[in-house]
């Protein structure tokens, strides 16, 4: 792996050439290299056909993939599973807990969508009941009947981290934490470890620059027997052939999606590949002294910023947050409203410069 | 739409050049329009970006997707689902269906791992007993608890078909059936009406020619409602942002898999309008006529050929299935063997030709 620097990084996305795109909160920008490496193997599939080495190519790729993703989380590859999404992660995880009616999920406030699907179908289907704390309150806020706590690594609507040491406290005691990383992955230093998480769900297509519909599913080795594999198929078990007492996986391949593309493999870990070549350290470095100019600087012209923690989203209140979203992306600057708030939000990536921080704050005014 | 004949289908698929593709089973051929299309779709996320327009890009690529799933299966979009496999939308359906301990499912024998690691789940982890008969006796076999029956459509091991008409009339009587449909969408005609049945769950990479991790989840009206819906994400509801109390989609994107990329969906589309110009009657007759040929000149040569339906699959027996497979395979012949059987089978497809059947005969011996 060649090493490239920051102007190099910022060549191999040509959306940059034209936007400030500062979406990666949403979807990452895509590079060049991910796209040759999904286009190859698609090629490859028309002119060769798709037999048994193509099945073991996939194989393959999935290793990769989940070799990468392990790396990033401070994971062993037996403890991730690869998910086409963060919501399907948590899906998996919370559908899979050991729960019974009665039973108190914790979670912040704010959260996203993807995680709030899963705490309804919880509560819908299995009698557990959901009570929302503030984020920063959370690890303080245990009531006699919780027995799973749930929040995002980093609020996707403000960037706000999470009481990390607090809930590391808290996992060490015995209750299972579990993390919609989302915003996480690729943005910040994650160490599942040093987290103490029972779960860990990420994005692919985020901060990872890898193709919609990939992520991960990190599961504590603590977990990997208590948390029920609720939906199995072939790449479920270790011995498929042997009928329906197929032996599931002993790892975390056990909770896998059914059917992940080499063409989307090929594209993840190209991507992936080339946040690596610049440094994993220098694009949460570079990510999050960006985001901080940006906060100081938005902050200087009197916008009133969200309270944020050392992350890379960056929100700020509007009087019409959907109005000068699109007036942004006239003037060829991606940011995103966020429904039911006030709220601009811009995601700031190591592919950025302070040229495209320049253009946002020239065009918010 | 531009009609083509045989031979311009033919065409279409690089590999048939060199290759006697018989493998559609598996996965199918793959044609230059459907990388043409994916291809596009990841050049224009590489430039553009994937903002606002790129979301909206997706979901009308996705309403395409299902109207022509819809379309093939003789049912509404509205009761179509997208997932990334068969066996996924095996597993939603099973997982959602009502069932109590000490209720029992039927099911076929010689089912696929995708179906049975459903049917163990619903065992280990719901109470629920499963029972195993040979297909053709499926009809006249339930028990007093039995609360469903399963079973593929076209049988995977042998090309056998579901005695359909007896289903049906059960179906009638309020039994939900759950077909497996892997190896019948785009290979023979379906028709869910006709069919009565609940659930039929299909594949996007086999007889649709489309990409690795898509496929389709029928759900008959009466079912859409009772189903419960176990994995909850942003597209299941019709008001993602109305928090832990969002209402789920009136229709069947209730079930939608979390993130499908706009590259696969292209895919699939562009896969599956190379075989609607063909025509799906065209489609369905040629699969079928030359499938009757190999298993006649089979047989003709000694072969014990598998007991089979008027479909595309044609199974024999082997000494050495795994031995003569890899022969094969070196001849540039691509059949496959079926673990714990002694079968080789060949996928026969409307892109086939007798020059195919030939190459396999000639070489087979």
């Amino acid at each position: 792996m060649t090493p490239v620097d920051a102007a190099e990084l910022r060549a191999a996305f040509p959306v940059l050439e034209q936007v400030a795109y500062l979406n990666a909160g949403s979807d990452g920008p895509v590079s060049r290299q991910a796209i040759a490496a999904a286009t190859t193997e698609l090629e490859h599939q028309r002119d060769a056909g798709r037999a048994t080495a193509h099945f073991e190519h996939r194989r393959e790729l999935c290793d990769t993939q989940r070799c990468h993703y392990a790396g990033l989380l401070g994971a062993a590859p037996e403890n991730v599973a690869l998910t086409t999404s963060t919501s399907e992660g948590i899906a998996i995880a919370l559908a899979g807990l050991p729960l019974a009616p009665g039973d108190e999920i914790l979670c912040a406030e704010g959260e996203h969508p993807g995680l709030l699907g899963s705490l309804q179908a919880a509560r819908d289907l299995r009698g557990v009941s959901v009570r929302f704390v503030a984020l920063s309150r959370i690890a303080d806020s245990l009531g006699p009947n919780t027995r799973a706590v749930t929040c995002a690594h980093v609020a996707w609507r403000t960037g706000e981290t999470a009481p990390v040491e607090a809930l590391a406290a808290l996992a060490d005691s015995g209750m299972p934490v579990l993390y919609d990383g989302a915003q996480a992955v690729g943005a910040i230093p994650v160490d599942v470890e040093e987290l103490g998480c029972a779960i860990y769900a990420g994005s692919g297509q985020k901060w990872l620059c890898g193709p919609d519909g990939t992520g991960m599913l990190y599961v504590a080795s603590a977990w990997l027997e208590r948390l029920e594999v609720t939906r199995r198929g072939y790449a479920s078990f270790s011995e498929p052939s042997a009928g329906i007492d197929a032996p599931l996986c002993d790892d975390a391949r056990r909770y896998d999606t059914p059917s992940l593309s080499a063409e989307a493999s090929a594209f993840a870990i190209a991507a992936y590949e080339l946040l690596e070549s610049f440094g994993w350290d220098a694009v949460h470095a570079r990510g999050d002294e960006l985001a901080s100019e940006l906060t100081l600087r938005l902050a200087e012209r009197g916008h009133a910023v969200a309270s944020r923690g050392n992350t890379t989203l960056v929100s700020w209140h509007s009087d019409e947050p959907a109005a000068v979203k699109t007036r942004l992306a006239d003037a060829g600057i991606v940011v995103r409203d966020l429904p039911g708030t006030d709220l601009l939000r811009a995601s700031v990536g190591a592919w950025n410069d302070g040229h495209d921080i320049d253009r946002l704050l020239r065009a918010v005014g």
